[in-house]
């Protein structure tokens, strides 16, 4: 008998489900708009609920079959307690206990939990860090987070908020951040930043990094500079972690992270110059494997921890 | 039958020993100056195996009632293999494997770590962080460092090396640290820059801080100052790493954390100011409970833990 699990990933635009296989393949998908439900908590979770049913009937699979339902949410989730306690980006979530509206509704375990530790857990069970005892996945977006595998298991924090690496700060004295710190490193490499920076060194309007990396392709000098500037913005920040947890590895995801071969040299660079001999010297930077499917492979790899597979 | 850990803490200066009880109390202790023995390695060990031998003579302990030898050296150690890489401030230590050579001289099990390390795990088990399950250990002194309990346990990353939390960088731009890095945490609170920091506010050659504690005791408004700047800088320091790690505790120790009145209110205004909310309501900041005796303690847990008791 096999094992799936129905992941979900909400996102602040979409919401997508997936089926997953035991062994972490994706085999079946659907997605739904979030805007046309995020006004109302029940809206969102009814939809939720009967798209979650919808996905497992179009695969004929019987409720057995199922091992239970893992949910990726943008936001500080209360894993243990299963409750949702405040989304940035979806108006009204504040406290939910989720995990019980669901299980009642689906009469089936479910488990929710940060979308970044969800993305953590599928790079370090199936994709770019797996087997690595101690890694940081860092993902790179408009927002900048990480998830912790130390030791090999997932770190959670006192209040499951441990990971803040985008609100490390790189300079006492640097710019104030929405967090309440200054010179926070998603202050540096968050998209708005990094968009202004390219938009400098253009000396155009709107630049955005996936127009950086055409130019970039096409050899423009400018362009090369500004990977260059913001490889290092990224090494900086990553020398404190590299000191302080001696990582084995870091996954750089998100969509700056396709600039793989304009930003990695540089990185590493950085790290080997400015972090300590032994850590610099054990970690390795590699690129995250899952793209779109992160999360909903990583609500798999959260189901099946909780169960104890 | 008592089952007894002698524990050993190697410092550049002076070499520690005590007789630990199961409960964690020094029932015996005595020390050696480093310097005679530090010219050579193979004098340094046979001093070490006397007298540890000599210790457990004076309290008339059979061997079998000794469960096993801790020891704590200021450097880089591999625990897993017993072998001292490296210690900065003890010439000609490098991969002795200290603990093979010891097991065969003594006839007992030996176990090697970072000094850091072991006060770390008595303040944990026996101290300020009793019962908690994610804390930091500061250490401030000439050298400023770490050890960190995640999820009820050690974590030593990759290669033992890590928790230098004085090491992560504060400011980009900072000054060029020792370790190859700039900025770092150590470069802004380890003595050598607060005595600078002393001797410039009070506009007076070789201030140090335990002048300064005893000037802010008579209400000099300069030295108060001092340890209003000294707490700014630790606080800002703690700051990324609450963040990060999401802790219930901090424990500071080291000669700086005597003079908690002068700075722990401080600290605490700053990382409540400058951290993110969730994580600076949920962290506590205590001084260490143990001066002189937290790496003979924590060599006893260091035995313990590896024995599983």
């Amino acid at each position: 008998m096999k094992k799936y699990v129905v992941g979900v990933d909400v996102g602040g635009t979409n919401i997508k489900l997936g089926l997953v296989h035991p062994r972490g393949f994706v085999i079946a998908r659907s997605h739904f708009p979030t805007k046309p439900f995020s006004s109302s908590k029940s809206k969102l979770i009814t939809v939720l609920a009967k798209e979650i049913k919808k996905i497992i009937a179009c695969e004929k699979l019987e409720i057995r079959e199922v091992v239970g339902i893992g949910i990726g949410l943008p936001g500080l989730i209360d894993y243990g307690k299963g409750i949702v306690r405040f989304l940035p980006n979806i108006p009204g979530w504040k406290n939910v206990p989720l995990k019980s509206i669901l299980q009642k509704k689906l009469n089936m375990p479910v488990f929710v939990d940060n979308d970044v530790k969800l993305i953590t857990l599928a790079e370090w069970k199936f994709g770019a860090g797996r087997g690595v005892k101690n890694l940081i996945c860092l993902t790179l977006g408009t927002g900048v987070g990480s998830g912790l595998i130390l030791d090999n298991r997932l770190y959670r924090g006192a209040g499951n908020a441990a990971g803040e690496l985008g609100h490390m700060p790189l300079n006492e004295q640097g710019p104030a951040c929405n967090c309440g710190g200054f010179g926070c490193f998603e202050r540096y490499v968050g998209n708005k930043p990094l968009f202004a920076l390219a938009s400098r060194i253009m000396n155009t309007p709107d630049m955005t990094t996936p127009k950086m990396f055409a130019l970039a392709n096409q050899g423009n000098a400018k362009a090369l500079r500004f990977w260059h500037e913001a490889a290092i913005r990224i090494g900086n920040g990553l020398v404190g972690v590299v000191n302080l947890f001696n990582p084995q590895l870091i996954i750089i995801g998100g969509g700056v992270s396709n600039n793989e071969k304009f930003l990695f040299p540089t990185i590493r660079t950085v790290i080997k110059r400015r972090a300590m001999g032994l850590q610099a010297s054990m970690v390795k930077i590699k690129r995250a494997e899952f793209g779109d499917d992160a999360g909903i492979i990583g609500a798999q790899v959260l189901v099946y921890n909780a169960k104890n597979f």
